[in-house]
């Protein structure tokens, strides 16, 4: 399916900004953030604003086609793998990757009265980069 | 134990505002950020600076004598309980509360290379009071 296509499938208008930005976040695993994506994009699209940025990411998370991730000491970070994974955030390089090996818990069962729309399990220590550097 | 004995057994030189911070934080279910603790006690101890409160914070999530919790669309909240506990955020009225019916899951098997130094899992969705104004 194309990213005009994957937009569609979530109510989303598939405009060319959405496109492009939805094309970027699916391209990497860096996990990016809302001002990485307006950086990255801003040469080839001038009249994108920071604002249409967050606002479509946000977009994005509101309709499942991303994740958004909250990780401590960092700002909100996206996600087009909205596969149920386990994110690591490294306190050395500030890195957010993918504990591939780890099997993530399902979302909790709500308690009385409470909706769970949501849930996300993430470790935070240092990557291996970091660790060799920092404890060789 | 009271509070200086706490912050003494984790290494932490316990001063007045180190000991009232603590003991505001440990107070309230509420996972409080770091300014509405400061707010809380800023009329108490007036010489007491914002960036005091955000930095003995700090120290106790290093010390491992509070979690740090990150979540998304809020600043950051601490939590003096420390054990293995799920967290919800509303996204009604943003309050944080614990999931105390739902088993937390073990903090992650590291990857080769990976240290992990500590684990979240936490929920989001809407509380039992905006549940039910919201969805009658």
């Amino acid at each position: 399916m194309d990213s005009t296509e994957r937009l569609k499938e979530k109510g989303i208008r598939p405009s060319h900004q959405r496109i492009r930005i939805y094309e970027t976040l699916a391209s990497t695993k860096a996990h990016p953030s809302a001002e990485a994506i307006y950086k990255e994009l801003s040469e080839e699209l001038p009249t994108l604003s920071r604002t249409t940025v967050y606002s479509t990411l946000d977009l994005f998370a509101e309709k499942g086609l991303a994740q958004r991730l909250a990780l401590s000491g960092s700002e909100l970070r996206y996600d087009a793998d909205i596969s149920r994974h386990v994110h690591f955030r490294c306190r050395g390089c500030g890195s957010v990757s993918d504990l591939a090996a780890v099997r993530a818990p399902a979302p909790p069962e709500a308690q009385e009265g409470y909706v769970v729309e949501s849930s996300q399990f993430y470790a935070e220590g240092l990557c291996p980069a970091c660790s060799s550097r920092l404890d060789p």
